[in-house]
């Protein structure tokens, strides 16, 4: 069976890796389609992000679906030939956050394609993997492979929504349009935003993101004053969510958010951000950070399978597996590339 | 100009009444159209609701658009021909809850046709009226009259669903299915419910709340069993939106309503209800009022205007408001009618 | 080692009980004072409250505290001779429930001298008691175990007030001035009510409360007309923490509790309560249960081990646990007795 | 009569000004008391902070306390001779974020002593001044004139735990001891914080800190690593409460801040402060500003009447009016000064 080490920045090699043996609750999956995530793009250019750096070989990927191969002896409900996506996310249900609902911080969370811990936690880009029952969400028959591989991200942005509040009838604001950002616009949308209003420096997602439900889209690289006019009583939007992780369209943002505005702070940034904080505190905003789901996996898939949502103008090209490269060259390249997905039959 | 006066339970005559002069900040606007509801159907069939009664005459109506005839001299963006939603509500602005942002319990509400303070304020069924401002919502091209005339009885729901909380991936139960549980299953899908489950007494309520977004719909007086697969596990609804006004919709649900779930009651009921409150205790439910809306009503209108919402599946017929006594019949028919529309052209 | 077991209503007798093997994670524990709860003195009168019933003998009792006398072997950071209060909760940690913070409404909840299942769950009035580690919570040396007993009552009451959310600056209303409404009331005053009211149909407790810190109380047996100095302007209290289960009290409430105002229902009923739910409707009036605790025995102690609440004038009598008969036809007089407590030295 | 009025940095002169007119509801009150606040201190020092500058002579001065002397005609409830703590809040009571219940972010305020819009808000430190009625709050008998002028500071910790959320039980850090440290202190403590950290970098703040409740006080200039006890586990505080201004204060508290903490940030910073999003990002931590007050003014005047807070240790000194200099350069020295007063009379 193969599957997509990363070994080094650019190294990224298809090897052969053992299959592990199935215990009583568990679920032996074939992957069929893996969606490329920002993260898995940083391990590739850079061997890492932030503080995180690979240190030993890793299978990549987080996002996939599949078709159950086998089930374990003491599973209910899941039967050979089912097609899921598949959760990334194994918290350990014991600990302290677990214990109060917030498995997403988990103290010893496995998080499949993860160096966060020693040893690492092996990715989902392979052909075959063994995962928990749970983690495992059955899709309907007229959804496709790419979606089921699309609720991860769904998910977060769900949970970014989640982390901001009721959003029936609100103004949002969402900078960035990357995959992470149009998926926002997708949930802000489907959680009742009245308003969407998506900003980038690049054409080509701010056009999937009017394609996907955005109200206005803004090149703020051509037109850096079109938020002005957003600007009137101190402020039209209640809620921000920033997917880019650039610190301009953070502090460009303060001026249009109104008092008690919420920041929802999606993207990861390269360093640390100067920020204005005497704005924050007179204007009483609420900079919020997200970070990946937990009971969100469950209500991406649901939203997918009830066609609540559409993903599909977020799928760029499925390649090969075998293509990993190019896919990943692809992946990379905001001016043509949304979601980029691996097939891996 | 002519209007539709209550006098006394089943005494409703079309009269002519004086159109009130043009102040500065106003609008006189031709009503177009005119949207049932209950409350009208309550002062019709029984002379009001609850301890309310009519004492004088009164012109019936508070869901209705039309066409601004003239402006006020001191109005800005507004002008003659603009078709508008007119919201009834005219909170005063300066007591104790409009300065806490709860204009809805003003206590020096005017809210058009309602019986509730002495004089009545009289209502927006006649075909001329002059309103606040602040009270119309323009209505965008392709949006029809019949639409813009249930922008209301949307921002009902719209509060309602505001009052549950936050509704992405919720599991939803809506008791009744007339005009307002109708828009509730619109709302809570608007707002991201994942699942919505509707009951009612008869079938045409609940074809239409299927025809609307509900995913599963049951006749609890055929099938009265049929919530119980929803009880394992102390109950799997998330939230329950009860719009019967019925004593045994809301205790039949308290078993499948999860621990800490949410209960938002918005039917009137004939009389006190008889409840378990130590099954509210023992599982922590929230039993929350709702009652009107302030804020919805421009949500309502967005929504409507973006078609984010579908609410022409709701209009059963539309009569001129000269058979003001057939529409009020059919309106109080549910096996045929959903919400039942004048004409007032 | 003597304990004290129910066998039926009025039959409660001192008998001999095994002590169980001490496990790895667990704390062997001499029990020196018990608190006879409201529950304890429903199983000694009537057998039981609501649908639960007792069905076989069990030791009663979940308020208490007492000395460690054996460590089992992995249990860190405690050691033989500690004083502790002891948490009567033992939720599962792995069901839907726990895994969502809400223990209290764990699927597989033992909590000490409880008949809600079947075989009962033991309870903790005897002399030795074997506890998991997490039970237990030490006490201050300057805190005496009458107090270290009434740790489990407080929690009951701090998470009420939890349940109301934010108390700081707020009014409230406290209905039924017994332990737990007394409770109440101390609970309330930490968290930063400004105005304390509390009701009651009897003298002693009133008495009681306004010593805890009610800034006022009335007696409604005397003076039932007392609250509707509070009436005006829809209503002065924020906060209703409803500790009598009587359907008056609450109904008689409602007219005092501005629009949004809170209930939390402490008391339980003796049957279905006959509620105005048009009230509740028109206010946006929110009725919400509140049951046991899980985080609040922690903050219990922590505020008396500071010496930020104090307990002591809720103790009416001591008695040794010989005397049990006794003790409870004291705690089952309104008249003169608050909380009576055992001695099991 | 006579005012303390600033020219510019460094030039405050004891001058005539008129008394103006007394408004039928309104009130003259002679001033007795008042507070130096840090912002009285910044025009003092430096003619401004942030963007904020002092462009015309100003009356200094917002947190004072007095007795009525002349009653406005329409003035209900209010008699000559009575003794009042003044609010400095005067919102429009029109605007949308007044009719939003968000009066201190009102788009026309008038808070004295502020030169934040042309021409500047004439301040309260003068022997006489006219108030609006709802700025009175009356002072009991037993409570004095220096506690009455503290209620302007108490009322802006009382806001910012507030939107911290709830309160009870939770573990607070607070950063930063000065006034406003302090009263954040006092207020989490009366909000019922189970646990109390104060940090600063001098001593004297620190004494006063655990003088006014809190658990443990760190000087982190002396022992910079003395937080780090409560890093494990992600960390341990639920909230902070940052009131130094301090970029460096605020960093170092994100590491014992567990997942989901909150941060109210009530000191302002002289610049931009170099934040790492990041792991605001990761652990989902909520950074709130907090900005004046509303109704906490009228909570912070109930809590002192009915001694729920104790200020008095807060009271360095109180000098006369016209020993202003004096005063102020005693304010600025944290060594040893906490609040300082002055005498009006």
């Amino acid at each position: 069976m193969e599957a997509l080490v990363i070994h080094a920045p650019g190294d990224l090699r298809v090897e052969d890796v053992p299959t592990p043996e199935l215990g009583p609750m568990q679920l032996q999956v074939r992957v069929r389609c893996g969606g490329i995530c920002g993260s898995d793009l940083h391990y590739y250019q850079h061997g890492g992000f932030g503080t995180v750096r690979i240190q030993q070989p890793m299978v990549l990927g987080h996002e996939v679906a599949g078709v159950v191969e086998a089930v374990g002896r003491d599973v209910l409900g899941c039967s050979v030939g089912e097609r899921i996506a598949i959760s990334p996310s194994r918290p350990c249900g014991a600990c302290r956050y677990c214990q109060m609902g917030l498995q997403n911080h988990c103290l010893d969370m496995r998080y499949f394609g993860s160096a966060m811990r020693m040893p690492h936690v092996q990715g989902a880009f392979r052909q075959q993997i063994v995962v928990e029952a749970h983690q495992a969400h059955r899709l309907d028959d007229d959804v496709s492979d790419a979606e089921g591989a699309m609720a991860e991200p769904l998910a977060v942005a769900l949970h970014a929504v989640n982390r901001a509040g009721p959003m029936l009838g609100k103004a949002v604001l969402v900078t960035g349009c990357g995959p992470i950002g149009a998926m926002a616009v997708i949930a802000a949308r489907r959680a009742g935003a009245a308003l969407i209003v998506a900003t980038d420096l690049t054409a080509h997602p701010l056009r999937k993101a009017a394609q996907v439900g955005a109200d206005e889209t803004i090149n703020v690289a051509e037109d850096p004053a079109a938020l002005a006019k957003y600007a009137g009583e101190k402020g039209r939007f209640d809620v921000l969510l920033e997917a880019s992780g650039n610190e301009r369209a953070l502090k460009g943002a303060l001026d249009v958010l109104r008092p008690r505005g919420i920041i929802v702070q999606l993207g990861l940034a390269g360093s640390e951000m100067s920020l204005p904080v005497n704005t924050i505190v007179a204007k009483e905003l609420e900079l919020r950070g997200t970070f990946r789901f937990h009971e969100e996996f469950a209500t991406a898939v649901q939203l997918i399978n009830k066609g609540l949502v559409d993903l599909k103008p977020l799928v760029s090209a499925t390649l090969p597996y075998r293509d990993a490269a190019r896919a990943f060259a692809l992946a990379a390249d905001r001016t043509q590339a949304m979601k980029v997905l691996l097939d891996f039959e």
